[in-house]
């Protein structure tokens, strides 16, 4: 039977009080949900009931039936992908904002959605030390609130193919192609599945950190010319997905400067955070960002102390979004849309209804300050500090590339009589990150630079301290000891 | 200073008796929001705080600045767009999915998230009655969960495309049409500006209903592909929405029998809620979309009792879905999804990461049942009936189309010595409308069908009753007599 208000009042507190539950007890639990495929659809009748059931017992479900099949990504000892944000704040602004259930696509529809996207943008930006062309207020350009890192570059990737199309209306689609390098997010191959466009993957270099480099994009860029094909956008990255590499955004600047047709967006979907701290803007290239970008994405709701999703997506020049995406149907007309006096924030991105994103954002803004905010990405570094530092001085484990703000990749190297090969170290990684993988109690993902298996550690979970970073590092040693051993076993006897 | 976790529990009690206490004074207050643009930022600080503030003032502010500048979607006097399900239970289930914060993309990352949705899908499959062929436990078919109609309606577009060309390599994109008709929602001209392709807007007539007709869809693909060109998508609707229409599913998919490579989307988004309900199916078209659809979307959150976002769509074969989008890099690569014992949804939609939307469907349909939800849109299709009633007995108002399901078009059409031409009905209407528009104690919105200005009203919202509809239709008949007046007294004096 459905709720009335004062039975929600009550279940609303039931839950309140499960989700304290849940972080009293978060670090005891497995990290790691140990369900196997198809648990859940066994433990559900085939049908939705036909009469309503006693919410109650909906509830004691999730507990019974949800719970156990989550992996728990707020666990302090979660290491694995990057992490996603969730604070206490978060939430609150998420349950006001699906309280009223306001789809927010224009600002007629409900003011107050648009109004505090366009300050909170504002409040970012200036957080992150953007350049203040990125700002609503500069009228030009402005910021926008998106679902995730691969929604944004999607976006920018319409908008510029669009910009180029004006530019030069006789080119084919078929010629057109997207740049990105070979430690872009999958965002990038994904968009050119989406768009149906080429895209072509730059290589980058284990000495230049995996970094894009001037000199090889303008190679590129010339190389594609004389075929006739033209590239259109190159998406750079500060903080990559497996290695946490950041693009010399400088050099691609400078180079883009003679191709005004190329659009240049900036993802730095987790590392875009470490721009609320001064002492992080240089190595994460802020002067080049703010000289050079066309548009720049961070997400929130990774490294941000704000739930999923809050992918925040600054322009320079707000018609660049608006000429590639404004359709206005008659039912979509008001008074206010039509003098421009206001934004309608359905013409900045691909879809048309939208969650309330920014109020989760300004809670957390305003409950932990910018100073609160700082404070949280510094314990992050300084806990990936301390991890580095026991792979730096162990004798079994080294870097593959040097670490990056919260983030370390390393493998297995034991010292050995004779220097290992690439493929035996990979087989051996590979053994040592199966076993690891099989652990309940820590989680890491893997990766591979440049056909190098490696592993990845990331930090980011606000309850993680120096314990839990010690217990991972006690774990590996552990696991490595037996993946030495069981790796040697396979080994074929003439090596012996 | 950041909550910790007994500050949250009184904090997230605060919020509960807040969202009580919205909800007990909803109705007194006035659905329109009276604010003007610009008056947020007037009222916020221009920086983020850089010390934590109390989070009691944080939460104070929501009621003070916010919600005054909110349009109430739940207010029972709320007839415009259509309505955003908002329920008790949806708000819980979102809660809960909040709490954890994990993104969902693939099987292992948290294995309830992909389990659940996978029975949801099934059980609103069933309830709906849909093929067995789009259940997910066919192994072949399957549904997943979209942000809107929009994304879904992208999603498919983006797939058959990736179909066509697979069965067409040599044809260039430049040739490649998308079809929709004048009625399809603006999803299919924005996906046309996204995908850069061709969008070719069918006409449909009066009357027809305004629905798309198999001899007029088989005269264009026979004009187009006689150019060269190629649709490789026909997006049909069930329930338009300026007016409800439904095209004629059975004919269309019989002319694409002979056009294999023509990909058919419905996009039921609004209406197809409808298909809960056995006495609904034939006029929603049910035996066609089982019979013809690719594909085939509702929304769960427009008029389903769930709160956004909760777009659900089915389609008869997911490797068509998988083909076009599946990209797996290293750092997501699992021992589960390599051995494809288990579903990655992030390769059925256009992102990676993804909100845990399923629990507050499968919250929402426990509690409800599905008594109880038919129970719901049967009130919302009577109380509609109700309205329609006073349209059709009035001396002023006229239906523009019949009555759709819960959604009235209608204008003024005064008794008038002479008929009224277009041009003059219209101007009049405008009139009309934008006094009606004016009023903060109801809202309608306006749309034109084939030229003619016209007036929607969309019951949906879970607390109008027939109160609400008899007080509509009386604002309508005060606004109308003034509209009639003003609009006299601008005719030139020739006519007088």
């Amino acid at each position: 039977m459905p709720l009335d208000i004062e039975e929600f009042r009550k279940a609303g507190y039931k839950a309140i009080d499960r989700i304290c539950d849940y972080y009293y007890s978060l670090h005891a639990k497995p990290v790691v949900s140990q369900v196997q495929p198809g648990y859940l659809r066994e433990a559900l009748p085939e049908n939705a009931p036909e009469h309503g059931e006693d919410f109650d017992n909906v509830q004691d479900d999730y507990q019974k039936l949800i719970v156990p099949g989550l992996t728990h990504w707020q666990h302090p000892s979660f290491f694995a992908y990057f992490p996603t944000a969730c604070t206490f704040e978060g939430i609150l602004g998420d349950l006001y904002a699906s309280s009223t259930s306001n789809p927010g696509f224009n600002w007629a529809c409900s003011p107050a959605c648009t109004e505090l996207e366009a300050v909170v943008m504002d409040w970012t930006a200036k957080l992150l030390g953007l350049n203040p062309e990125f700002y609503n207020t500069s009228g030009r350009g402005g910021g926008v609130m998106m679902t995730s890192a691969s929604d944004s570059a999607l976006t920018a990737i319409v908008a510029a193919r669009s910009r180029f199309i004006r530019l030069n209306p006789t080119i084919p689609l078929n010629n057109l192609v997207i740049y990105v390098t070979s430690q872009t997010h999958s965002l990038g191959l994904k968009a050119g599945l989406v768009l149906g466009l080429q895209v072509r993957v730059l290589d980058v270099k284990e000495e230049d950190a995996f970094a894009l480099r001037g000199e090889s994009l303008r190679t590129v860029i010339e190389e594609d010319r004389e075929k006739g094909k033209r590239p259109f956008i190159l998406v750079v990255t500060v903080g990559s997905t497996s290695s946490g590499a950041i693009d010399r955004i400088d050099e691609a600047g400078h180079v883009l400067k003679e191709y005004p047709d190329i659009w240049l967006h900036v993802d730095a979907a987790w590392a875009g955070m470490t721009l609320v701290c001064p002492e992080f803007r240089e190595r994460a290239q802020l002067e080049a960002i703010n000289e050079y970008a066309t548009s720049f994405c961070t997400n929130f709701h990774k490294w941000g102390l704000v739930n999923f999703d809050a992918s925040t997506l600054w322009v320079r020049d707000r018609t660049l979004l608006t000429d590639a995406l404004d359709i206005t149907p008659e039912f979509l007309r008001t008074k206010h849309g039509d003098e421009g006096t206001v934004i309608d924030y359905r013409n900045w991105h691909l879809g048309l209804g939208r969650r309330f994103r920014s109020l989760k954002v300004w809670f957390v803004l305003r409950s932990y300050g910018a100073e609160g905010f700082r404070g949280y990405i510094r314990k992050c570094i300084s806990l990936n500090n301390q991890f580095a530092s026991y792979i730096r001085d162990s004798p079994d484990f080294a870097f593959v590339t040097q670490p990056s703000f919260a983030l370390t990749v390393f493998r297995l190297e034991p010292k050995m009589p004779e220097p290992l090969s690439l493929q035996s170290l990979n087989s051996l990684n590979r053994i040592f990150y199966s076993r690891l993988s099989a652990r309940h109690d820590v989680l890491l993902t893997q990766t591979q630079l440049n056909g190098v298996f490696c592993i990845r550690l990331a930090v980011g979970a606000a309850r993680t301290d120096d314990t839990h970073i010690k217990h991972a590092y006690d774990v590996m040693v552990e696991e490595a000891l037996v993946a030495i051993n069981t790796w040697r076993e396979t080994l074929p006897a003439a090596t012996d």
